[in-house]
């Protein structure tokens, strides 16, 4: 592949940290890692393929929930350390909690308080 | 302070990271990082508090160049490893190259082209 991946600043794992944001509302919904090839595959194929540093493999994000992002844009910030994607979610649900965000819990006062809905159960997302 | 700030989970280096988003348009603005100082500090103090990996102290978002973050909102996501805060961008610039966003540039074919215009020039934002 060309010049572009390597303009990204890898940090010391080979990994750039990710936002995706939903392309219509501009909701934050996921924050995850990708590899170079991880970035090589999202641009390609136009929908959204993590590293995941638990499983230390690709993760082509919907693979077991069905909840894919399509891609529409990929950005990269002013220290080419960052790189932000605008997504269409898939059932609208980014979170492995059923939620539309992962970033579903406000500080409030001194605790963090849920306020988005869980949309689906995830037993019946991820369940057999 | 209280056990919020420890319900995040602080990397290997007592770092989270944060995305900075404008409260109300939902442009993402920055990405950095802070520390639990920081964090307090952003909490209390209900402006952007970031710790400078590079100079590795706390920075005052704001502290030279004027364009402070006003904090709306702070938000954790589901693996409570990453922050998110919704703020009113002072000035309506929050890259160091003079623009609205440091996302600036966007994915079109194989290069990386910027789209984002430069609302003040850097060494007038940063000059003695």
């Amino acid at each position: 592949m060309s010049d572009w991946l390597s303009e990204v600043r890898w940090d010391e794992n080979g990994l750039v940290p990710v936002i995706a944001q939903d392309y219509q509302s501009g909701e934050i919904l996921m924050f995850a890692w990708m590899n170079r090839e991880a970035l090589a595959a999202t641009a390609t194929d136009r929908v959204a393929v993590y590293w995941s540093r638990s499983r230390k493999k690709l993760w082509r994000k919907g693979e077991e929930s069905g909840h894919t992002q399509k891609v529409h844009d990929i950005r990269l910030d002013c220290d080419e350390d960052v790189v932000l994607i605008k997504v269409e979610q898939a059932g609208g649900i980014a979170c492995h909690t059923g939620r539309q965000s992962c970033f579903y819990r406000k500080l409030d006062q001194d605790s963090w308080q849920a306020d988005q809905p869980v949309l689906k159960d995830p037993k019946s997302i991820y369940g057999k």
